[in-house]
This record gives structure tokens, sequence and C-alpha cells, in this order.
């Protein structure tokens, strides 16, 4: 076989489908964020990202930079290890005990990023519960895909976020069968929330495990960033909370949060913990520093949500269609690859506004959009610019305008 | 199902089998490595170090940590997003740059960590490449492991290091098939190396794609550190070359070297690439540095080999047995899971000898080690104090002596 041709003509499909990725090339600008410098063949200028998950800024507070560079100070570079072989240093430690505090949870266990503990945390519950079914919302993340489908056990997918299709399916299955629903709380890409509660209630009912996933939450909602689960009051009612350090908190890692014989059996199991390089202790002092802070502060939360409604209502003012959702991502549909790419390459090198183009397969074909995240340190004149940047470029494309 | 009766079992059973992992807790101490800080109930105490992967030191050395706190100042934490949603940052390009050119490749590809790296793309490979058989060392990394797993191809695995054997299995394999050979230069656990040149020589007589992973051996070994098949002379002959920036880089990722063709490939089809969190500026800035370097300078590499010699020798001289192979890992093999955990907890609390007891799944059941990782801090004291204990140990354990 002529492996290069392969490579090749795969990669040519994907220009042809319109969906061949081009990556932007950026400098993050500390005390400057949403302000970023990008790179082209011609030299490098200054953009605003509309795009980021560091959805707080907390990547630039100074709380976060300064513990970094104090633990790189003290412990230098890398882990040196494995969290077994020499790689456990005192900072995931400290940070395991504040995550666990943070979910109200016995225990919690590092991974080295949200993908990572998604998929060795699932792909081991799912391949070492015997007969486990699993219960998968439909909506599901791919690193969550990705664990179920690794371990090869039963797997039911319920319609998304249908507590009435849940129930159906539960009800369909072995009484007698272990099972795990797994679902996430905010869902990246529409933005909406599951009903965290209402699930709960059929797991009790059935004697099923919980496994929610609240990456797009920690931080940005709860009275201390512990997610929709705290402020729904309902933490204690999941068996695992899983999350990530490279979203709100702005550093990088993934963690589950769980009674300590879980977290303690998946410590011992996983694969994809036992076998890998520890994170570096300036990462995990980061993310300790980003967690401490936002668990006393709600300025970061108040502004968030603050910013999200003003861009919604100047995005209704303008006729630029979004999504409802009851959460911080603002998805505006344009529903066409080549059209959604056009605009952001408009965007970009005419306004300086960065929003990446989402399109198959991270959405469904026909839904593609720009994915707006607004952050606590976008100004008025910032989403004035953004929504007038649409607003030119919805008449000149003739896309379809919202009825106000 | 009881679940939290069913994980507490499971660790029961792990008690039982002598194999529960406790992690040792440690504070790496920057400029003082191999020294560290280990914390238990009753404070903290100093230990030497002696079963590390940061094996040249260089996630203390000062271009490294410096350029970290660098790039912490100038972008701040995390990347915030994933590579292709806001989150490439210009010291990704810089670095991926510098990883193509270290290994004689046209492009690099990084991905969040070694593990990540070898299941992901060997997951992509197997599962996108029609009809592939992979050939797979018995020896193989977990990471390399589960990514031919998860991607539910045809495969075959060959004795460790039998060139014999591949050649035997390719030949009773279809001709018309695609193949990939994947397979390891170092092996972590024994030590010893692969005959790079005659698999190499087999893939071309039967048409396979050789996937290399050099992740104990990249920063170590060849005049630039691209490891064993630089050394050889050898990198233009493998398709794709796997690396870590977490072990002799001292910091914290994987990676991929290979045609353009392929690593735009992964690029675009790895689930495990294209989902997650990017590696934080600061990681990819202290790795370029470090691999910037160790390019230029073999004083590392020199004093590395020379402690192992050292080491080796003093060992010989005491009757301590060890495995012979020709790389910079020590395995003293004790041959039983409790005596060898044993010895370790004797060495951590009498001699502030750190050496972490790898038992199995790790390695078989009866070949239960100390797995010794000289570097080249470590002194001729330090070396002098490890061997004196170990000798007084031998002697109390009646454990049996390498004849001399």
């Amino acid at each position: 076989m002529d492996f290069e041709s392969f490579f090749k003509s795969e990669i040519d499909g994907l220009h042809q489908e319109g969906r061949y990725r081009v990556f932007a090339d950026l400098k993050r600008q500390r005390g400057e964020f949403p302000k970023a410098l990008r790179h082209t063949g011609e030299g490098a200028g200054e953009v605003t990202v509309w795009c980021s998950n560091d959805y707080l800024g907390m990547g630039q507070h100074p709380a976060v930079t300064e513990a970094m560079k104090q633990a790189i100070d003290e412990c230098g570079a890398g882990a040196g290890g494995t969290r077994n072989i020499s790689g456990t240093n005192h900072y995931h430690v400290l940070l395991e005990r504040e995550l666990a505090d943070l979910h109200g949870k016995e225990a919690a266990l590092l991974f080295t990023s949200g993908y990572v503990s998604n998929w060795a945390a699932l792909g081991t519950l799912c391949s070492r519960i015997p007969g486990v079914i699993v219960f998968s919302d439909a909506g599901n993340h791919a690193s969550m895909i990705e664990g179920i489908r690794h371990s090869k056990c039963q797997r039911v997918i319920f319609q998304h976020n249908s507590v009435d299709d849940l129930r159906a399916k539960l009800m369909a299955a072995d009484p007698a069968a272990p099972k795990l629903i797994a679902f996430e709380s905010v869902y990246s890409m529409d933005g909406d929330i599951a009903p965290i509660k209402e699930i709960c209630d059929l797991a009790d009912e059935f004697g099923a495990m919980t496994y929610l996933d609240e990456v797009h939450a920690v931080g940005m909602y709860g009275p201390r960033g512990g997610g929709i689960a705290e402020r729904e009051g309902l933490m204690d009612r999941l068996t695992l909370i899983e999350g990530t350090l490279g979203k709100a908190f702005g550093v990088m890692g993934g963690y589950v949060a769980a009674s300590a014989a879980l977290c303690d059996f998946l410590r011992s199991f996983a694969s994809g913990f036992i076998f890998t390089t520890a994170l570096p202790p300036a990462l995990a002092a980061g993310a300790l520093a980003s967690i401490r802070h936002l668990k006393a502060s709600n300025g970061e939360r108040f502004a968030h949500q603050s910013r999200v409604r003003r861009l919604r209502h100047c995005l209704d003012k303008n006729g630029i269609p979004h999504l409802a959702n009851p959460s911080h991502i603002v998805p505006v549909i344009v529903g066409d690859a080549a059209k959604c790419k056009w605009i952001s390459d408009l965007l970009l090198d005419n306004w300086g506004i960065y929003v990446q183009p989402i399109n198959y397969p991270t959405v469904p074909k026909k839904t593609e959009r720009l994915r707006i995240t607004p952050t606590p340190l976008h100004t008025d004149a910032d989403i004035d610019h953004l929504v007038g940047a649409l607003h030119a470029l919805w008449s000149r494309c003739a896309l379809a305008r919202a009825v106000a």
C-alpha cells in the first residue's frame, strides 16, 4: 500500500467537503485578554478572541500566574514520572483535596486532561463493572463516547436531555444489570443544560450510578464554582462529577470527584491514569490558586453572566439569530459550512475578530455555527464591534435574520 | 448493585495480592535534584530520588524554567482552547517545527502526553487504514496496546525484539493487506533496545509502515538527542517516530514526527488530538528550550552514561544482581512482590533513598524489581550510599547475590 498517497487522499477529501481545519496561530497576551497576537505569513496583528474556553479569563489572573511561577521556582518544570513512580508532587495532593472539597466528595483524582479523565474513567468503569449497561446521552462529548466504546460494554443511547426516553430505556433493560447514566451538565455546542435532578431521580429509582461531566460549568456556576450541580444543590446525588482545569480555571488537566473507594478504584485500574507522566507541579499549583480564588469570589461569575446577557441583547436588536439557552455559550447558527468559514475568515481579516467556525462532525450538518463565548473581560466596545461586524456580514451574505 | 462495595472489594483484592500502590508524596526541589522533600503524616524529610524519568535533570535546567516563566509572563497560564478553537499558541507552532527538525521529518504534531500520542496516533491509523494488520512487539507500552485495541483492527503480537518471529508473522499474513509494525527503541522496564535496522529491513521487504516509540531515548541518544534511531542513522527509514516531552526533556507532552501528510492526517482525524485543550504555552516554551539545549549540548548525555557505568560497576563489585542492557536503565531484580515493596520501604525510611518498587502488572510476576535511573546529577557519594544500602539489605534479606 502507498501509505503517503492514502493520507493525502484522505486530506483531499476534507478539502472537498469544506471541512479541512486551519488553525489560527495565536500568541495570547497576558494582561490583554481577550486580545491576542495572530501570526500569519506576513507578520503578526492583534485580534479579539471570541471563542476561548478560558471563560473567565483566569488564564491571566495574577493569583494563577504567580502561583505557577512560584511552583517553577520551587519544584522546576515537570513532575518527572508517573504518579506512582516519583511523579506525585505535593501540589497534586493539595489540589485533589481542594477538588474533593469543591464538589463535596470524599476524594478526587487528577488526570492529564478532561479528555483523558472521561476516556479513562468511563473506559475503566464500563469495562470492570461486570455486566454494566451504560445509558449515554446522545449529545455526550467525544471523550465520553470513546471511553464507553473502548470498554466494549453494552451501551444504550438516550435522546438528548430526554428524561422520558431515558426512563423508557431504563425500564426496557435487564433489572438485574448494574447501570450507569453518563451525561453532561452544560453541553458545549448548544449551551443547553441537562435536567440533572430528574436524571438523579431516575437513577435512584433504577439503582443506577450517575456520571456527570461538568467541564463547561465548573468555576462558572454555583456559589463556589462547583458547577450546575452545586447551584441546584444536587452534588451529593451524583456518584461521580468530572471536571476540567483547562476551561474556566484557565490552566490544563482533568479530574473526577467521587467517593474515596471509587477514586481509589480508578487510581488503581485506569490505564490512562497509571501509565502517564503526572501534571507538572506548576499546573497543579496554578489550578489550585484558581479554584481557591473562584471558591471565594463571585465577581467573575456575575460579570460573565452580565456580558452574556448584553451580547444576547445586542444580537437580538440587530436580528442576528442565536440559539436560546440558559448558559454562557452563544451559538450563532449559520447553517452552511462554506458560509460559516467565509464569515469567520472575513471577521478575522477585516474586523480583527476571531471566532473559529464550528462545522461537521463537531456539530450536525446544516447547523454550522459561530460559537461565541463572552468573558468578563470583553468590553461594551468589544461587543458593539462584534455585533456591528456580524450585522454588516449578515446583510452582505443575505443570511436569514431572526424575527425581533 | 452496591457499587461502593464493589469498588471496595476490588481494592481489597489488590491489598491481598500485595500490589496496592501507595504514592510517595514528594516536593521536588529545583536546584537540588535528585533530592526532594517527602511529605508524610509526620512532616517532610529529604530523600534522594533514584527512579525519576527526568533522566537528565532538565526539569530544573535554568534554560527550561526561565523559558516557562517568561512564557507565563507573556501568554498567561493555559492555552484557552483546543488547537482548532483558539488554543494554538505560537509556541506550539515553533515547537512542532523544532521536533520535525530533531527527527529529520517534514512535520511533527503535539499531543497532551506521550500516552495520548500513542493511543491517539495508533488508534487513528489502525482504525482508518482499511484492512490494516498491526504487528506489535510483545513488550509494547500500555498506551500503544490501548490504541491498537481501541481501533479493533487485526493485530499480530510478535515475540519481543525477535526479528525471526516478526518475519514469520509477516510472511504468514495476507500479502495484499496494508501492514504497520509498532515497536519501541528502549524498553522501559528491561532497558533493552530493539533491532531497529533489521525491523526496517523487514518493513521494506513486506511494504509495511513503521511506528517507533522513542520516549525512553529522545534527548539521551544521538548527537542531537534525536534518540536511538538518530544514533544509528535510521531516522529516515521510519515512517513515524513518537516521543515525549515529559522524560529527558523534563516537561510534559507527547508528539509524533513524520511526513507532512501523515501529521496532517492525524491532526484532522485523531479524536484524542482534536477534542482536548492544547498544552499550556509555558509547557511548549519549556520543551522548546530543552530540546534546543540538548540539540547543541552533549554534556548531559556523556555525564548520564558515565553515571550509569559507575552505578553498574559498584553494583557488580557488591554482588547486587542487575539486568545487563545497553541503555541507561538499571533494573535490580528482586523477584518477589512483598520483598520488593519491603526493600523499597526500608530504603525510604532508613536510608532516605526513594526507588519505587515495580510489581505486576507493570512487569511479569517473579520479576519484581527496583528500576533505578541514574542521572547526571547523582554524585559519587549518592551512588556509594545507594549501593551501601542495597548491600546491607541484600545481606539482611538473604537475597541471591550475583556471581562476580
